[in-house]
């Protein structure tokens, strides 16, 4: 369980020191939650969509439930990482639901509507997990990159959720994983939920995927994705956009497996979408471990655009997109 | 200089501890060989085709000029790396070089033998380089894989070469290095030889690779061969099949860069290409650092392959070989 709630505060899972080790850190105030959020303690969209909630509450309890209190705390929280959209998301939902409350009674419906929202969360991963998993064949063997799991979301995960209820089927052979470099969550968090799962699997240098997928040993490969535009260009961790030329080179489906909110009405194609560059120092070293020449540039996007084109389908706890992604899209939008 | 003759014994560069340290290794015996070469502190197809020439050198010195004895260790010391093919030749060449020679003068042949291996090689890089900067526009940016240098070759290098003939010439804006997981070749090797250089060097962890040639920062996609089929297929360290993909769809030229030893003329093509599998630990972590839990499966290639149909040319010190190569390969190997 990456968080769980406990009035008056919230548990997360500590997935800076995964998987070398299980620690729980308690949240009791918003000094902790933003530590925690900066730190990347606590990291994945969705799940930052859980704790934008999660820490309203702490703020209700440790602040007050006054509404420009609570205004003041939902900005706040927002503005901790500007680009996680969903921490704010989050946060302003809460806010939302709270204003419409009594003061006496918005700290205890807070805590129950960050039970809610995670509890929903759950639910639409499972939804996605479904919908993804009836698109695999009997037996197939998965590639999937970074890591989109429990950890990601709170619930199944999304792309690691579709092989997660492929699994419990029985239909699912086993789970290549990446190691995403920089930051090397595939080899970190990924491994480590595939192994409480019980999932067979198998950790490719992101250097080995592609001839990984030209041997045939993949019957499909499935990522996440952080923002999906109108016409299905997608953004996901750097090295999707590799992974999913080479599948269609060897006509491997190549599947994006998201919430419905990731897709941006806002967004006409990948050429809209800013790509965040990260700390060059992340490149050539891990931790206080460096391999390269101290002082070397580094190029190192966080996000890379997949095109429409290599994307077979785009599935959602809404249903599943494919191409012509322009009307699919819009109508899986258009759904309750 | 990554490898020095001294009867009776061999110095070389571990290339194990670069950047950090600069460490000298002699080599005495041919079980001293053997571990060198499999930890990779010696490595590098041209470069280990020296090294075979030297080791029967060694085995000379300490084993005996014997017929029987020196083809007995020239097998072995093909046999350390069998896809690397250059550590067999070398060593081939050195016994025919030898058993063409009265017993008593044999050691000492072999000593001379090895330093015109290695001057030829310097030569014969020299006209690679030439051959390939002449390919390249002026202001060029070139991304490369893995290392390809004077620790790969003994010379000025094969890919790297080109693009160090490129730098001198004043043609050349930028050199992009990809890390190279799982063993860092690019990060460790190829970003210390740069800076030595001079050149503007960028790193570029593997997944960011496919993104970068989208944006059309570069200009070419230059990297080594490990071994050429007569259709010109070519294996070379694992990751570069997927540049390859991703350079085409962009109508980015791809260059191999290689001796024309690199080419096996009893190899019809890709598939008939031994893909040697090493150790699953190095995935997974770096050195004692892990970050991956303990004991999961990894799948760890050493090599792909880069089909053909991918390659804009073969650059060779004998000349540049363009589809289609089965008639061009054919030529470049009947040239004196």
């Amino acid at each position: 369980m990456p968080i769980a709630f406990a009035p008056p505060l919230v548990t997360i899972l500590d997935q800076t020191t995964l998987p070398a080790a299980e620690r729980y850190r308690e949240l009791r105030s918003l000094d902790d939650v933003e530590d925690a959020v900066r730190t990347l303690a606590i990291r994945g969209a969705p799940l930052l969509g859980v704790m934008g909630a999660g820490a309203l509450a702490i703020a209700a309890e440790t602040l007050g439930t006054a509404g420009s209190t609570l205004r003041a705390s939902a900005h706040r929280i927002g503005a901790i990482r500007p680009t996680a959209v969903e921490l704010r998301t989050g946060a302003e939902k809460a806010l939302a639901h709270a204003l419409a409350i009594n003061e006496g009674e918005r700290a205890a419906a807070l805590w129950r509507f960050a039970e809610a929202y995670l509890a929903r969360r759950r639910e639409e991963d499972r939804l996605l997990g479904q919908a993804g998993a009836d698109l695999l064949a009997p037996g197939a063997a998965v590639l999937t990159h970074c890591n989109t799991g429990a950890l990601a979301t709170g619930g199944i995960g999304t792309a690691l959720g579709v092989i997660r209820v492929a699994w419990e089927r029985g239909s699912l052979a086993r789970c290549y994983a990446t190691e995403t470099r920089p930051l090397l969550q595939g080899a970190r968090l990924t491994a480590w939920e595939l192994r409480r799962l019980g999932i067979p699997a198998t950790l490719v240098p992101d250097t080995a995927a592609a001839s990984l997928i030209a041997s045939g040993a993949v019957q499909a490969v499935i990522t996440g994705a952080d923002r999906i535009a109108t016409n299905g260009d997608s953004a996901n961790k750097v090295g999707t956009y590799g992974l999913a030329a080479v599948a269609a080179r060897h006509a491997v489906p190549f599947y994006i497996a998201a919430p419905r909110t990731t897709i941006d009405p806002a967004c006409p194609s990948g050429a809209a979408i800013p790509i965040e560059f990260r700390d060059g120092r992340e490149v050539g070293g891990w931790g206080e471990v460096r391999w390269a020449p101290d002082g070397l540039e580094a190029y190192n996007p966080a996000f890379d655009v997949t095109p429409a084109g290599l994307i077979t389908a785009i599935i959602t706890e809404a249903g599943v997109a494919r191409p012509p992604y322009s009307r699919s899209l819009a109508d899986l939008l258009e759904m309750p």
